[in-house]
């Protein structure tokens, strides 16, 4: 697999050669040699603004460390993650001469509980860590998300670092501070808006993500072109055999471009007072399909996919949409290898049921975000024919799926 | 006790007839004719700032509620506040139009725990409380932090009111934003810097307070004299009498003075991040007072009390103030019947001890908050000579006290 990241890296370097600008002194100048080239994707928040780092090799280079104010720093990963990446991470930070202690979580959905971040908070206490010290998530959503609550709790506020492991944690839930925990009553009940120091997406580190994990990212990746960007959504028609193929161009191209749009829609609407909901696309009824099969039947991105397909089918229905845009997104998605189709067992009743609890409900009206108009076109409203939204679901739970 | 109220009130309509100036509607109407006076102090935080209204009679008037704009609330209380306030809170709230849930938490410092937190977000997960819900914190200290620290985290931050009920609260911990829960290892060191909607400091509700909480509330009225207001502590010397027996003119004036030196500290540091620091004066000394103590043995006001005279007394040593400040802030403390010795039987290693491990330690450094200079002037310092620290230690644990 090495061959693939260096591949990567040069590509990366004719692309764009410019380096993180970041010196880094000490036991790991040997390593800085090693040319880092990275892209840089800002997040404008003002005094919450930090940097998105985009390449190959990153987390190895650790310029990185450099973003740590503090001496102490505590590294939180899982079961999974831990054997492959950590030792490289705390020698990163290790070389840039901090002192490092660090704990390995259980790994799965399941865990991003109160129960484990109790256990991450008590471990901060145990190992001394003060104020100015700083967690590093390093892991996928589930540790992104657990870390980033810790550290927003942990008293009152430290510094932490995302170093996504996964294309959906890089593309999506590293990036604008959504943090939380379930609960048994629902998911991310438990949480705060709170932003990172930086995020360090090394996508060196999906060479050993398992291609079905992979492909889950790229429901989030078609997401930001179906809702707000016509190029990337041509763009990734285009390439998306490359994506799949997981030519290191393309994908690096891919995350930069989905942290250019999810950067400028947090930007925008940090506190999702408003535009920020249309992330959600395909997330309500994809939401639906991952509480009625049990959550680990499908990942995240798989039923967000199929959420995607009824979301255009019922943007279509409602002619808010033409028939073409809604194949263009059914194909984009199935060539990603995303299912399309409900689950065979679920009826229309069972996603009401559930859409029914959806966090984005106000006052008892369901609110959902649907295409209209042009590709890159987007709504979030509650302001809609509910006969189209029972044709939708009908036509996913009666047939394998709407278009065939 | 009703004739003290209707006095006060009658004292605050004449210094400042200004009422909160907002419309109560429905079946609130008649309580809303009953005047109700009060003082507003605004914390000026731009978006996240609020007023705080200080009065008497205020719960009860109900003006308060129109801040709330979801329809429902949950009034968080506890066993000792819930019999005597809860009914009036949730009838104003109920007159305001609002659905109205509650819970009873034990009283106590030992409460203000992560189960209890637990406890809180299940009773608004089980209520059905949604984002657009407000939590009302109905209590002294331990109430307000555990409850702000619920509302900050809750489906990641929801409106929260503070209705504090003890002097303490109204003068200091209900204002500000800082929200926490103990955890075994420490106090405070899980929690959030959010702030409330309001703050209702309705005075009339001190009149259940015994003696004893009531002067424990004094220190933090005096720590704003000594720190950064100099007018204010001359009033207080002047007035010292009249707040002890509780004038409720003297008291409204007092929690008023507070709330403006609280909200104009909190307004130029909301983090923290330095001259905030500076109203732990009395502090450091006094959480080793606390601990070495046992919780429930002084009161938290009390051993600030103590710790307040120590740094008046190490202040003075270190050539910082002059022998007649000290006297004049310990002889305050004394006529607020507040201690000014230590416990005995406490070393210097017991303080030395347990201040090594004090949130404003920094790379292994105590830092004190000392006066400095005129009335109204303090430090916030590592750079102290180490032998004058010894020599307070010593005079407050060799003798009874340092001045007698």
């Amino acid at each position: 697999m090495r061959s693939v990241v260096l591949l990567s890296l040069l590509v990366v370097v004719q692309k764009t050669p410019v380096g993180l600008g970041l010196v880094v002194s000490g036991p790991s100048s040997a390593r800085a040699e090693k040319r880092t080239a990275s892209l840089t994707v800002p997040v404008e928040l003002g005094e919450r603004g930090y940097p998105i780092y985009i390449g190959p090799g990153l987390l190895e280079a650790g310029a990185w460390c450099s973003h740590i104010s503090g001496r102490r720093v505590g590294v939180v990963t899982n079961e999974v993650v831990g054997p492959l990446y950590l030792s490289a991470c705390v020698a990163a930070l290790e070389g840039a001469g901090k002192e490092v202690v660090s704990l390995v979580l259980p790994d799965g959905e399941e865990h991003k509980s109160m129960k484990q971040l109790e256990r991450t908070l008590d471990f901060a206490l145990e190992s001394k860590l003060d104020r100015a010290s700083c967690l590093v998530a390093l892991g996928g959503g589930v540790i992104g998300d657990l870390v980033g609550f810790a550290a927003a709790v942990y008293q009152r506020g430290v510094d932490f670092v995302q170093i996504p492991t996964t294309l959906m944690a890089m593309v999506d839930s590293s990036v604008g501070g959504k943090t939380a925990v379930n609960h048994p009553r629902g998911k991310n009940m438990i949480g705060a808006f709170y932003q990172p120091i930086c995020v360090v997406a090394d996508v060196s580190l999906l060479d050993t993500l398992p291609d079905r994990e992979f492909n889950s990212g790229l429901s989030e990746v078609i997401k930001y072109g179906l809702i707000r960007d016509a190029g990337f959504f041509e763009w990734q028609e285009a390439n998306v055999g490359a994506l799949v193929a997981r030519d290191p161009s393309a994908v690096a191209h891919a995350v930069e471009q989905s942290c250019r749009n999810k950067a400028a829609v947090v930007a925008e609407d940090e506190r999702e007072a408003g535009v920020r909901a249309t992330l959600n696309l395909g997330h309500t009824f994809g939401h639906a399909v991952e509480t009625c099969s049990g959550y680990g039947t499908y990942l995240h991105g798989e039923a967000v996919a199929i959420g995607t397909a009824m979301a255009a089918d019922m943007s279509r229905r409602l002619g808010w949409i033409d028939e073409a845009l809604e194949r263009r997104a059914v194909d984009l998605l199935r060539a990603a290898r995303l299912p399309t189709s409900a689950p065979r067992k679920m009826t229309p009743a069972d996603f009401l049921d559930i859409m029914a609890h959806d966090k984005k409900v106000k006052d008892g009206q369901l609110r959902l975000i649907l295409l209209k108009g042009e590709l890159g076109s987007c709504v979030f409203t509650p302001d809609f024919d509910t006969a189209k939204l029972q044709e939708t679901l009908h036509a996913f739970t009666t047939t394998t799926a709407a278009l065939e």
